[in-house]
């Protein structure tokens, strides 16, 4: 049973509605990063004829063409862009178009030095790659402003322009004197008084108060540990610091009268950059995606990133900005994906709430040092594989245009920030085992092998529509966020809290008291110690008539634990714990108190999904099976063909015809179903 | 048998008297590191409430206040610790007052950057960690000293005062110009003239001669090797320098009047400083132990750590100033201690000959770079088992009172010294897979393992009380040490001498001839060549008759030997040395021309000990024996109960219970007997 | 049946007869570094009797002497040289001098800090080691060339000087603002123009447009990968500006009046120096090998290194001028050579065509870095197994003498350059696991346990001399090069071409089009994408009536592909690519798609080399066979006798013994054949 999508939510913004509209227009977005300025004139002709025949609709030009664009301070090359969007709007390839700042030119580095970043160590970073940029250094951002401002004057009100594109991929960081001066001046504003720093990061220990506001230094190299309270404002203030890079630029071009949405693409959970703070930003969310052909469980780990972009779009449509047609190559060993397997990645981001698929890039590079990253037109040309499965994919997102606009209705949550996660990871602590993005990729990895769908949520939303909460490990929970958790247990959601939760405050000291203080009254236990496990882990022991898993373990990291009023489910079976509790149920409210192995955590959230409905009931092994609006997407990701109950009379999709009350799905294949109401 | 404790050294000096007084007066000391200006003024009541409780008697205060008592260069706030200096006293609390010097404010920095130290790669370290000076830098050095001697004139005659702190683990090295200035007038000092230290670092080789001293600088980031004289020279200097650093804040106290004995922490083996030639300058031998519970042997590693400790104090009861409460936070993965094992460790040092033990530190941190590191009382509070277990130590030092000022009676030494170390620990060598501690640590183990206690020697010290001498590994041994060894041999002694010893000279040039040329007379055999042994090592071959070890192997590295005299007991097997000699027996003097395997090492040594007793014979494995004065501890670190025969009619001081012929020893528990002649 | 050797190349330089003059008058060169100046002058006597007795010919002095030489900028203390050399005639003893340049005193970074190299971090590197200069700074290269000038002029005419050695090892590499104003020259000189450049280097990709060549800096540390054709250029301009410091001492050598052979020691496959360039400079080869001893295979890796001395020198006789008498010092863990390893080391370069051995060096340093590094005469002295070893090789050779000046005759040729190299290490690219050297070494191993001589030569060589051409991996192959490779199949040599080849042009931009480019008509197959294969690699499946290696295999990286013509020998038998051709065969043209098992390869290389035969019929494993002009040389590095036919009535020169039909090799023993006409 295929139910409808959810409304749209009145929160959105009009720019967020252009690009529905483009997409009501346009259908599925389909393209990739199109770099012309690199290749001959004559190469544009083929392009673009073989850009028609692929089915593509939208290309982002120019990322990377400030030093075409501004060859000498102050110059501007822009015959070349004019006739290549004049050529692409001919074609009817709809263009989102680039600020070109995320490289500058070698000659901003030669005139303002200032402008090139400091790492930890002190060393400055020279030209002859990209991204050499300070993010703080007035020359540089002035200089950006100017190229963006000037684009998109010219620009703003070209057909071809659908899209705007600031910068690329967010997340330099430097460690300089520019830094420093902004870094202070971000401070000043978050603090008020050298008083109130000095408290929040609890300079007395180790001697660390400062005087004054000009004292501090980025988190440089140093002889030994860092104040973790620092470090963790250091990481606010360079996310925030990009965000402002970003703004500057968005708002330019607004200034110079664009009316399409802009954005920038994101990368998943990537360290630099707070995708809650900059959501809101953004017109739609761009994500980049990469998943590692050699994992064999990378179709799972890239459905939590999907998860997250379609969340930081609080469900509205999102857009894969960039994805590799085969392999990468800036990992030390790179697989390729097949053709086939090309398909089911997009296919799945379609599934888990896309509107669009996009590559980096439209034509693979003869030289520079992505030379050997795949694109859609690979070095050996058209009469290709790969290109043949551009083409299918085309036509396969033509054929799926009645999905545009529609949502993926989820009453499951799991908990994640990236201020947590940066508190979180600070060392100095229990262990450096326990990895924030590996627990959040074990939990998710069991509700997608369900079939359930989930939203990504950070500590504090509102939870009130969510039939169950997951916490795999949230660092910080601050007060707020322990009482929507309080609130939706109340209300009736069942809630699996994992270990290392609610350890931390905002500014990364510990909560005194027994643990985890803000949650202890919900778990009904507390716990004295975090401790690390032995490299072997320990054994856990069920209580009699709890269902027992195989191998029951648990790893890394446990805590100290006693229980004020829940049962015990499992205790620790052997070590410094043994005998304590390992895994208590309160009511509604399940505990973990350690890193426990893949069944116990199986078996714990089994109980707490107890009457949560997958897109299909029990999907076989590698089937991923995902509802989105009226459509249920089936994604054969393993190597068996997969056999499945599904609405009789559905319609598939990708090939118009209609199933029987079971479908097959061949390895490495996808079926979209509709149900058709009169048939 | 119980032995009484040795009399007392007349070498014992005067503020050494003072250290012995203070136990005297107070008993076994017990406390901790204790920052009460990292907390609001309320908790401190509650702390020393807890102090009492636990039978805590001695805190040290102050390490890490310079900001807090300097806010500003020049201010002084002194007021708050006034008070806690008042409290504690008011609660019969010793202090042990520390200089806050080991962590300039940021000021410090800001206004004299040369105090920043810089690392081998030119980096200038920052602010924001702790340790963030230069030893040499003049104005590093004369803001510690003014806040120092300020900090004495005020509290030199406090009640509460009793011990003085200087610093804390002096460690930091310095490769900026100002140790560049420094190290060059260290070397005019020690060489006079710049061709006599041509002459001892043989620049000639690599065409290294240096013109005058100024054209030398500190061991550099360099295109190659460096030259491991001047290496060498450095470690020296800067063990020196921090040396320096120490006896000015020593000297401002004294200066003030203060009586108390005067010392710093020193971190057993740590490589930056040479405790023999620190060890006169300390009142009281003051040592931090950190021993790893995740690594299974770490007992008997730590018993070398206290042997040593007790050495550097030439016997005399020493302080055990720093040790986790359970686990610290600094390694990537912290297992925790039990409170059991916790109070296994401590009485393991009152064993070994401390007069105290103490923590870091009192009371858990609840931000900062140690906010995961234990502490007596945890973030959880005073209803934990690790405060329980702490309050259980305090009851068990009470009761060990009488051991207060007693001694433990060597018999074998084994010689270590740091500078030796250090000129084997530069590389180019046969193979860095040798390395003087872990070969210590075996040797040293072994007599561990038997009960037998021992003293740690440097090179060239009076040999004549040892019934036994062990070489583990002396890279350099000079002429003096060799008369010594040649002389304890001479008066009937037994020595074992193990591979790689007697290399080279004091400035690590290579003594030419055959090998080991000062001490081949010894020995009976010479050698042409040490060689790296292959990675799955040889096997060895024992001559008829004698003990042959189950898996005689050698390893690592062995010498190309011939004897001269000596009877062969072990020849190679196989390999490039097959036929030649591995082990070898000159009269009273064992000879291992290889890294041998464990049950080589204790065939030989179980030869070279024979007559020699344990403080029990034949332990039960996991059972640390140690007599210290009239008491016998019996520690059991194994995981089954251990069944002994001890003097009838002895009392153990922990229970007061008399014992029968035999003893039982739970794991992870401990006795301390003292036989009672009037019962 | 024991050819003759080849006459002498008219190529030849007048000095490459001066070296050829030389050993026909001094017979097989036999020495190492000689540096008197780091000993006391009582020891040179010592000295040049044991060089007497090991009947040493010919020392390299000098290396490292310029701080003596020139202890202040200016002095000269030529008189301790005068007298090593009047000494060294004295005793018929050749000298090879040496200009000192290699490691500049102390005082010259003192004065010119801009003459020590800086590093990719921006670290300047101190001195303390050795080869403290960049190479560009012209105070190093103005104090280099004074001190080379008035040593030539001192010397050129001295009757012991019979060799010239520029510095050694030249290998610095200097990232600096020396080294940055000397590239920006080269590049102009290399492009003319800056929009020459910019083309080049395709700077259009990330923005990397440069205005002006003052610009551009070297590849320094930098935010993300470099631009690839940046890091080629600055490889090859650190090659060429290495070779002008070469040039600029051994021109004024030459001005001097200097008439002997003028060289220096190159390092095998190094890869800061492109060896054909330099070579036509040298008048000799002189290589410096060091193979490790822990290393199974190192006697046929060597074996390689001493191919490419011979084919650097157009097959003319090459020196060994460094290696190790036992152990090195500078690996982790040294393990030794026996003497009579030293002994098959030494007569394994004369049998590659070497006329003569050295080492490095004469006597082992007491002092300094390499004061564990064997030398002729170790720190022991002469009463040990080393020297015996040295005075045997001495009498060896001296029996080799009828060697002299012959030459090696290979119809086999693989192809390897430094360009390519250098462009195929780039990073980002489909694998880092695959390793142009290893792939060589693997080649070559084949040939050389099958005793086949084989030349190495580089792309765009004349081919039209070998039978059998390989391509174990060449990374860029230009059209010339291709070219001669296409006429020598139509000559009728057969070709193996290994995987990823012919990828790149010589800026390393990847030739467009079906895989690979210039050699897919040759092949008869072409490819589209290459691809990492997962870590297990995947099997290979042989056509039926093909031989079936028995565990058929590929790994590390494999190419879609699809003939064209060709024969498919075998096809991948799972995985992405499962059916497609994995070897190929186009008439006399054999193509691998995939870095292929031992077995494969053997099966594969067996089939090329049909009829090419080695020294011997199928030498027994471990016996290395190479005909040397008249000579046959059966070197054992095996463990077993080796036992084979041999022409009857041979005489061996190391023996002075007639062999019958059959001779026996003893495991690490050697003998060298000469058939005489007339017994």
């Amino acid at each position: 049973m295929i139910t409808g999508a959810r409304a749209p939510r009145t929160t959105e913004l009009a720019q967020g509605d252009a690009f529905a509209r483009l997409c009501a227009d346009r259908g599925l977005l389909f393209g990739g990063d199109y770099n012309p300025e690199q290749w001959p004139r004559e190469v544009w002709q083929e392009d673009v004829a073989l850009m028609e025949r692929a089915g593509v609709t939208f290309v982002t030009v120019g990322v990377f063409s400030w030093s075409t664009l501004e060859p000498e301070p102050g110059a501007r090359e822009w015959a070349w862009l004019d006739e290549v969007l004049d050529l692409l709007h001919g074609h009817g390839i709809a263009v989102d178009l680039a600020t070109p700042t995320a490289s500058p030119p070698p000659w901003l580095g030669i005139l303002h030095p200032e402008t090139l970043p400091v790492d930890r160590d002190g060393v400055r970073l020279a030209a002859g790659s990209r991204n050499q940029f300070a993010p703080s250094a007035r020359a540089y951002r002035d200089a950006a402003l100017r190229i963006a401002t000037d684009l998109a004057e010219r620009y703003a009100a070209h057909p071809a322009v659908r899209m705007w594109h600031v910068g690329n991929e967010f997340g330099q960081v430097d460690y300089g004197d520019e830094a420093a001066r902004a870094f202070r001046a971000w401070l000043r504003e978050k603090y008020g008084s050298i008083a109130a720093l000095n408290e929040a990061w609890d300079t007395r220990v180790w001697s660390q108060g400062y005087r004054d506001f000009d004292d501090i230094v980025p988190p440089r190299r140093a002889p030994y540990l860092l104040n973790p309270a620092q470090t963790l404002d250091f990481h606010r203030f360079t996310s925030d610091e990009l965000r402002e890079c970003f703004r500057e630029q968005r708002d330019a071009i607004r200034r110079a009268g664009a009316t399409q949405p802009i954005t920038t693409n994101l990368m998943g959970f990537f360290p630099l950059v707070d995708g809650w703070s900059w959501a809101g930003d953004l017109d739609v969310i761009a994500d980049d995606q990469y998943p590692d052909p050699a994992v064999p469980d990378s179709p799972q780990k890239v459905a939590l990133v999907q998860d997250l972009a379609r969340s930081l779009g609080q469900g509205r449509p999102w857009l894969l900005m960039e994805q590799a047609a085969s392999a990468v190559s800036w990992r030390p060993h790179n697989l390729p994906k097949s053709p086939a397997r090309m398909r089911l990645d997009s296919l799945q981001a379609i599934a888990r709430g896309a509107d669009g698929v996009c590559f980096f890039q439209w034509r693979q590079a003869r030289a520079g040092a992505e030379r050997f990253h795949s694109a859609m037109l690979p070095h050996a040309g058209a009469d290709t594989d790969a290109f043949r499965g551009v083409e299918r994919l085309g036509a396969d997102l033509a054929r799926l245009r009645p999905v545009v606009g529609s949502r993926v209705d989820a009453r499951v949550a799991i908990l994640f920030d990236w201020q947590g996660w940066w508190a979180g990871s600070e060392p100095a602590r229990p262990t450096m085992r326990h990895d924030t993005i590996e627990q959040l990729e074990r939990w998710h990895g069991a509700l997608w092998r369900r079939g359930i769908a989930t939203d990504i949520v950070p500590p504090g939303a509102d939870l009130s529509r969510y039939e169950v909460v997951l916490v795999s490990h949230s660092y910080v929970i601050e007060d707020d966020a322990a009482d929507r958790l309080r609130r939706a247990a109340a209300a009736g959601a069942r809630l699996v809290i994992g270990p290392f939760s609610g350890v931390a405050d905002a500014h990364g000291a510990i909560l005194t008291g027994r643990s985890p203080v803000p949650l202890r009254d919900l778990i009904g236990a507390s716990g004295e110690e975090w401790v690390g496990l032995p490299d072997d882990g320990v054994a856990l022991s069920f209580r009699p008539g709890e269902p027992v898993p195989t191998t029951a373990r648990a790893s890394i990291l446990a805590e100290r634990l006693r229980t004020d009023g829940a049962e015990v489910l499992a205790t620790f079976a052997e070590g410094e714990l043994a005998g304590r509790p390992a895994v208590t149920r309160n009511d509604r409210v399940w505990y973990l108190a350690a890193v426990v192995s893949e069944d116990v955590l199986a078996a714990v959230l089994d109980a707490a999904l107890a009457g949560v409905s997958g897109a299909v009931p029990d999907p076989p092994q590698g089937l991923e099976a995902v509802r989105r609006g009226d459509a249920l997407f089936l994604l054969n990701h393993g190597d068996a063909a997969a056999d499945i109950e599904v609405p009789s009379g559905s319609e598939d999709l990708l090939t118009g015809q209609r199933t029987s009350r079971r479908a097959t799905v061949a390895p490495g294949e996808a079926m979209v179903l509709i149900e058709r109401r009169t048939t």
